[in-house]
């Protein structure tokens, strides 16, 4: 249990209810109080703050109601999960539509608490993860700071050669991606590698997104400046001939899997999309193969990078679904037109990856353990996925599943009286943590009276919290 | 010895002597060929590529010449360290001043290869380093890692709030800071924090600087769009009735320890300063407070944000100097508004620095280790710093040493006829690695006509090698 720390302030404008609940809010937020932590019980924390129970009842009650907190019959009031809560809180502020965003695509992934059921993308199954292979490469390269008293000091800028030189080999053989090592930046995830990016294609320009997207990248774009425009897809993703003519020089799409719809685009619309590129000098495509390790049906859909012999392509991959996304390991795949520029206008930034953890990494690729722990965690999420997909399919409420067979998520669309926010709130209220699709749709773009649309991740769930949260969906949608 | 991978076109334009000399550069500056790995003789590399023996010659003593590698007596050719090397290749091309700015500072720190002498600031003494404990450290934070799945998945974004709790106590402590773990956000470098900050202070600012200045600060601000205004200083640091009355809104000084000159700002212009940024709201002070650790003589000097209640200064440390410059763990410190703007609009990026990372880090400091370790350091340091002190201080070719008793490096103004590029480039021809001062000017600043002054760094040199090393100079500036 965790001793809350309140000043009451008895003269202030703010009720003393007003003032707990801000107070616990804030701890909350800013990662004082974690998931799952305990608060004191209702009684204690009245005598100990000198206020009646019932203004701490409020307080309480009020942190329930909007997700803080959650109680457990006989048990007491727990910390929840406060992924996607924070700018939904806070009120994010993406300059050019900062009216109609209500809220960002999750960020603070931690592990759902005993009796939560986190169903958000973007978590992994943490019980499967070779903790062994990695401590043993960990100490290797703890070793390797001792040996070679070099490591103390700062590295090349785009990355230990011999990480780049293993994750090029790799993305060769599984993904088909045609790149040198001196061609690939190792940056500290994905969005810090699209703020350097934007260095190095300069400012100004206008990115051609899919809608719904990845919206971490959909801000990355607006926080440096370049304008956005959504262009209308189809079935096979999104449509070149619909890219407006007028400024629009880079389409940041998603071939193998696109988020978070599950769209795989055909080879025909991938050349129809080089072919855009190529109608102009300066226009580049940007690859984000975000989870293309995990596909559970078919063949591996090779890269759109490794289709071409165009410089168009950026390739951009990261560790964080394959390893983990604590990690903090993305890597960029320049062509080299921008390599040069790279080279001339950023080469001066210091890596942002510490060299024990890229040591760390390219040992667990160079031995053997990555593709090891690929091919297990396939297994593991492909019956998962299969589960949660059988749990789904005999159920009136669900209309339409898509984005199966890839990836450690699902959405299923739903057939309800519910509007998307009000299913949401009904499941966390009852411990269920669920994005809905209309948190990835650039601004505006999704039509009001659509049907619900939930994200199910299914990544670090056991069977039973899928089943009983699969009932929890049930008990929302038919209540 | 490592093998070359050397194409060789003989129908190019390019004669076979160039194509050499472009093909093994490209290996050295693309980290293919690292520090002090021994190239193929002459011989041995005319016989596989089937040349004549003296093309392969001239391509040596061209790279030689050049400083990308040097020849040792007997036993052949070895890469050096191209620290400092790679933008004077490239050609740096800071928009604003690219006809003016020959070099960046120094970004591949890496240790001097045997026989190498490597005087450039921003070394670390890799010997003294606190092996044990920070392994211990490591090895508790995979254990951590296992026992606690969830630190697989995303942290906060600001950074583990652990690790928060323990940098502001320990700047409380050592450095006088008031701060809350709140207010802290942990990135992955200075360069990385300073993007964020351009993006919480919105574009389109001018930022006042000293000069010479840290210029990795300088690039990064010009990077983001922002126009730099070098401002007059005198032996107290920046001038605040200097900083022009227009646009500028931003002040970045280091005022415990200067970069590269070593001025402490005594408290006088330091409230100057803080009244200079009182006098417009949205005007701030960035207070870099990079090697406060180590100061030699006299009391620690508090630091800026420290003195004043006023919301106006923002604060930047780093991990480099005192653990490890590869570490890549850096923290900003935000005053509230700036803190409540962050939450609004920057709150969506990711940390840049891997949990694992974060807790080793939290765990050395919380241990003690740290301040332990720093305590070792400084005496180490110390020592280094007077025997280097008083090689130079008999000299007839010393007209002048100041940034004495603090930091990892000093400046020495030489008495000669010759060049700082001169100076340098001799040094660089007998094995010795040192930056001119020149260098860390905001572009042509700096009177031509002004005597060399070198930046000696001693962090990571043996005794041997300061004596040798000032030999050298010696003879490059009496030769």
């Amino acid at each position: 249990m965790n001793e809350l720390l309140i000043d009451l302030d008895v003269h202030a404008k703010a009720s003393l209810y007003e003032q707990i609940y801000t107070s616990v809010r804030r701890d909350i937020m800013g990662g004082r109080l974690s998931c799952g932590e305990r608060l004191p019980s209702a009684r204690l924390l009245a005598a100990s703050l000198q206020v009646s129970r019932s203004t701490v009842d409020a307080a309480y009650a009020q942190l329930v109601s909007e997700g803080y907190i959650q109680a457990k019959r006989g048990s007491g009031y727990y910390v929840c999960d406060v992924t996607g809560l924070y700018d939904f809180a806070q009120g994010l502020a993406c300059e050019e539509h900062s009216a109609r965003q209500p809220q960002s695509v999750p960020r603070e992934d931690k592990k759902a608490a005993g009796g939560m059921y986190n169903f958000l993308p973007g978590q992994i199954d943490a019980q499967g993860f070779a903790y062994n292979a990695w401590r043993k490469c960990a100490k290797e390269a703890l070793l390797d700071l001792e040996a070679g008293q070099q490591l103390l000091q700062l590295g090349h800028p785009q990355g230990e050669y011999a990480l780049r030189r293993a994750v090029c080999a790799y993305l060769y053989r599984a993904r088909g991606v045609r790149c040198e090592p001196e061609q690939m930046i190792v940056g500290a995830g994905n969005e810090y590698l699209l703020l350097l990016l934007g260095q190095i294609l300069g400012a100004q320009r206008t990115v051609a997104m899919e809608s719904p997207t990845y919206l971490q990248a959909y801000h990355t774009f607006c926080r440096i400046g370049y304008t956005v425009e959504a262009v209308p897809m189809d079935a096979d993703g999104m449509l070149p001939g619909e890219i407006p003519d007028t400024d629009v020089s880079l389409a940041y799409v998603m071939p193998s899997h696109q988020f978070p719809l599950g769209t795989v685009m055909p080879l025909r619309r991938r050349l129809e999309l080089l072919a855009w590129a190529e109608a102009q000098p300066q226009r580049y495509i940007i690859e984000d193969d975000h989870d293309s390790e995990f596909r559970y049906k078919g063949r591996q859909i090779p890269s759109l990078q490794g289709i071409t012999k165009l410089d168009r392509v950026i390739y951009l991959g990261t560790f964080s679904n394959s390893i983990m996304p604590s990690a903090r390991v993305s890597y960029l795949v320049l062509p080299l037109p921008l390599l040069h520029r790279y080279q001339q206008t950023c080469a001066f930034y210091a890596s942002t990856v510490s060299r024990m953890q890229q040591m760390t990494v390219c040992r667990f690729l160079e031995q053997g353990y990555f593709e090891r722990h690929l091919n297990k965690m396939r297994g593991i999420y492909k019956g998962k996925h299969d589960l949660l997909l059988q749990l789904l399919k005999g159920k009136r409420w669900v209309r339409r599943i898509y984005g199966g067979n890839a990836g450690l998520h699902i959405a299923a669309e739903l057939c309800c009286a519910l509007t998307e926010q009000e299913v949401a709130a009904r499941a966390r209220a009852l411990g269920m943590c669920v994005q809905g699709m209309s948190e990835c749709y650039i601004a505006g773009r999704r039509k009001p009276d659509e049907m619900p649309v939930l994200l199910l991740g299914f990544g670090n769930l056991t069977e039973k919290q899928m089943r009983e949260g699969v009932d929890i969906l049930e008990r929302c949608v038919e209540a």
